[in-house]
């Protein structure tokens, strides 16, 4: 069975050699010395290793079932749940007002990474619930954040997202599901919703919904939705919970991986529910939901890359079969562990510098949602925005494609359910698709993020990225190592930026065609600004006289990998993107 | 659920416009020409499409199961086993004098593609089936032969492979199991095997077991191995079924997919076994067994991505969502097809592009099997030996991805297992790791091949590439598209081979670092000669004024795409190569 350790000491590298976030000034960040984010760490490293690493395989072969329309989460979820409530990690991150720890959203990050680590499927119930908590926050009334909030910050309450109908997903315009105003000023929503993930569970007293729907007699398309909140159990004004609402489990169903999370078929008969946010305005209020699951989709590519890694690891040094072409290492065995063969260590350095740098990216990211939120700073909101769909997208690409490799480790023994490689493999597939599939992620990179604000923050990017090499290229070793392959794949990125601009506006496929390279190729250049990053702060501490040299010597060697087998990659993702169209878009549509 | 429409029209193109078969002086070509295929491939469309493909679906969900000892099959594959056998299948290209047709491997590969993706884990009975009789064909005794090879020709009988150990995998040399020497030349073998496919079933009277095993008192490690013909029941000497031998199933294992196939624990308990071919000779025995199970492996990948592209084509049409951002398409419905898009169009072109391709290579390859065996052209055997490697690791790592792209295209719908496509992901995940794991196909290709013959076969294959390009470069339009792309890639080809003769001398790990990158090299640069191969012949077509011009300008485009798309990364693969062994074997094992 696959065990799971959490890499405290790689995550406190990012958080204090690379980030500094100590030396910050946005608020909240004075606090987290490195004793502070270590004891956080530690505690979360032990309730994921010991408590929930060991249900993920459970939750992976029991799945929910639907009895008598009550679903049944796997044995010992609800027991784990209760006690992750008492240690308080729902609310790590959310309001100190409605009963949260109040830390910033970059150590809700590290500790989800943690989470995601050891039970993917487990943690979307809070993760769900943290979701719908922020949308209710940015768009509730005062009454319905004192109604819900504070049941909702620990978990008491779980949250939902209410997106999917049978027939649209992408294009929500085509919604069914409809909201009749009652003379209260509440709703009757009727319709159903599919892929309702923690749709329905035995983990809490209540649920609350938050359900896309379009009122009654409004706007056509997409204009004329809006956003509700449906509890299971109508909440009675003195908050003690009332009677069922008309909303339903219709099914539960049969998926690829993350077997323990209830994803259901949600039916809505009438179920009251209240608006959130203002009418027609449904999508402003969802989006706020939404770019929060997909920062926490991006970590999910990284948390199974890394449970997965992790595991390869230990297999690699334990499963002795031939010998070191360069000499036999394990003389007194019947074999050498396969961890000395060229093209196993190049897997797991593939698997290794894509976690280290994803971390990075994933944490620099979270600081710069703190410093919008916390700071106010507009820059850093436009820069998050911006790379969003990029660590939505290309970090569950990438994190999918490191599980198949973690699970290649293992062989034949990969394939059989019993080392629980597969169900890395299979959990992680659904981050490519869910909260808007990676091609449109791609799409909205490409198609609207470039442009917004007048391409202003793409080439505060470019700028980020030169002000730093120019800054750091009088060290040799970071230049020859670090800044130069940085510099030539930002200089891709750029010219595949002025490809789509100058081809884009003659015919928009020209610049969509590249919409998946694109993204890519941008990931890439995040990682190598990563990479030279954390080599900057690995050099600055081994001339510190670090007492762990061979720490951040591992640092820098599995930095100068990624930059000269990874980094490379957007040589051919520039070159996709230059053949534009043509050859995309040549066939009709009968031809296929 | 997911159909199945035989490609006839296409492998008929391969056959007839591209390796003009019937042209051929291949012995038993002469009778293929076009209406002979066509009669073929149109009832092996019909039995694949009506009968397997169905079963596939009911395969994965029901799986076998273990009860008292034996093996049950899912519901429908008995009875679909045997009509299979009254049609002859299992021995279409098997050898007349043992009740087989007699026709060509290569109609055999045709017609196996089209097996393999209408049901791989029920085409798995007869394909070992196909390897055990090769084996016994080419090392058998003409006893074992007569009393054998009848009953296998047509899958009365089926067979099995056993190698793999707990302990040991692509490493035999540790293998435990035992050879007790009897005194009627028989021999008693005992100890355990795993992941043996169609182990156990319901659907043959006898099963022969091909065991690798030591024999007592023999050399160590592995050559000491010898291979065994061990059947489920003793064969009498009058040809009847005598007693119930020593071998028993220990367990079916669970496997991420593939369930319609009984994959088994095997034990051996004194088993009477039979000594196939020399005395610790047995790896080359096996290896009869092995390159045409690699081939069949790398028909796997190219079977499950056509099956996986087809139905994502079907429902890239199907399902509205989204408008074409060219203007509406489909103004009288609430939505576009999604096919309308570019990064959906981008994905079913790597699919199409990649699946033709794979399909003429696979066709060349069997057509050089045919040319060895049948000719007895040793150059074709050096080609076919030195591309093994190459079209098991390539087309399976590669087919594997198609799957995924395919699930993708359905979004949230690939994720559940109702539309099946989760199920060719899962199915074809196993083909990147049985019969050695991809990483030991680089190895065989990097560390083994290319050096045969002292590299005369790939220099053969740069020869071939080369002269094809000078006889062909004064079409422009074929220049331009295929041929200085073609020129391009086979270049780096070269640079990397170079690379490894400069390098690998000094230290074999510089080779073997970029074994993976090299053998994705040289099956770009293969697809890359079909493409080329297969636009001349399109044009040519077109040139004669054919009545079908649509379909071959649809070749001419899809390989457009294949060029100017694909092949060049042949250039990333050629970074990685020449970066060495520095970056991958910087840390200790203890770093990781």
């Amino acid at each position: 069975m696959p065990t799971y350790t959490a890499p405290i000491k790689d995550i406190n590298f990012v958080l204090h050699d690379v980030l500094k976030i100590s030396e910050s000034s946005i608020p909240g960040y004075a606090d987290l010395d490195r004793d502070f984010t270590t004891s956080i760490l530690e505690e979360a490293g032990k309730i994921t290793s010991e408590v929930l690493a060991p249900l993920n395989v459970v939750g992976d072969r029991e799945g929910c079932r639907l009895e008598n329309g009550v679903v049944y989460t796997p044995t010992g979820f609800k027991a784990a749940f209760n006690q992750v409530r008492d240690g308080g990690w729902p609310g790590l991150a959310t309001d100190e007002e409605y009963g949260g720890q109040g830390l910033p959203y970059l150590m809700g990050t590290a500790v989800g990474e943690m989470f995601g680590s050891a039970n993917q499927a487990f943690t979307m119930y809070q993760g769900l619930t943290n979701g719908a908590y922020a949308s209710i926050h940015a768009h509730g009334t005062d009454a319905q954040k004192t109604t819900y909030l504070p049941k909702m910050t620990n978990c008491e309450w779980t949250g939902t997202m209410n997106l999917t109908e049978p027939h649209c997903g992408t294009d929500l315009g085509m919604m069914r599901t409809k909201a009749d105003p009652q003379s209260d000023g509440s709703y009757k929503i009727t319709g159903q919703k599919i892929f309702i993930s923690a749709g329905d569970h035995d983990m809490a007293d209540n649920i609350i919904h938050l359900v896309l729907a379009k009122i009654t007699g409004g706007p056509e398309g997409i204009k004329g939705v809006s956003l509700f909140i449906v509890p299971k159990f109508i909440v009675n004004d003195d908050g003690s919970l009332g009677a069922r609402n008309g909303v339903s489990v219709g099914s539960i169903e049969h998926k690829m991986g993350i077997h323990g999370n209830s994803t259901c078929v949600m039916n809505y008969d009438g179920a009251t529910g209240y608006l959130l946010g203002e009418e027609h305005k449904g999508m402003r209020a969802m989006f706020t939901m939404m770019n929060h699951a997909r920062l926490g989709v991006g970590l999910q590519g990284l948390a199974q890359a890394e449970a997965a890694y992790q595991n390869a690891v230990i297999y690699a040094k334990e499963r002795l079969q031939g010998r070191a072409v360069t000499g036999t290492e394990n003389p007194n065995g019947p074999a050498d562990p396969i961890i000395v063969h060229p093209d196993i260590r190049r897997s797991l350095m593939d698997q290794k510098s894509f976690v280290e740098g994803a971390r990075a990216f994933l944490l620099w990211g979270a600081s710069l949602i703190d410093q919008t939120h916390r700071a106010g700073d507009k820059d850093a909101d436009g820069l998050i925005s911006l790379m969003t769909p990029v660590i939505k997208g290309f970090l569950s690409d990438k994190g999918y494609d490191m599980t198949v490799q973690a699970q290649q480790v293992y062989g034949g023994h990969g394939y059989i359910e019993e080392h629980g490689m597969s169900q890395f493999t299979r959990d992680a597939r659904i981050a490519m698709i869910y909260e808007g599939a990676n091609g449109v992620q791609a799409l909205d990179l490409v198609g609207r993020k470039l442009a917004v604000d007048g391409g202003k923050h793409v080439m505060a990017f470019f700028d980020m990225v030169k002000s730093f090499i120019k800054e750091n290229e009088g060290d040799d070793a970071l230049k020859t190592n670090f800044l130069d392959p940085l510099k030539a794949a930002s200089k891709d990125m750029q010219t595949a930026g002025m490809y789509f601009i100058q081809n884009g506006m003659k015919n928009p496929n020209n610049a969509l065609a590249g919409s998946t390279d694109f993204m890519h190729l941008f990931g890439h250049v995040c990682l190598g600004l990563m990479w030279a990053r954390m080599a900057k702060a690995a050099s600055a501490a081994l001339a510190d006289g670090t007492s762990d040299p061979e720490f951040y010597q591992t640092k820098l060697a599995t930095g100068r990998y990624y930059m000269a087998r990874q980094l490379p990659a957007t040589a051919l993702h520039l070159t996709r993107i230059q053949s534009g169209a043509d050859t995309v878009m040549a066939l009709t549509a009968d031809a296929f």
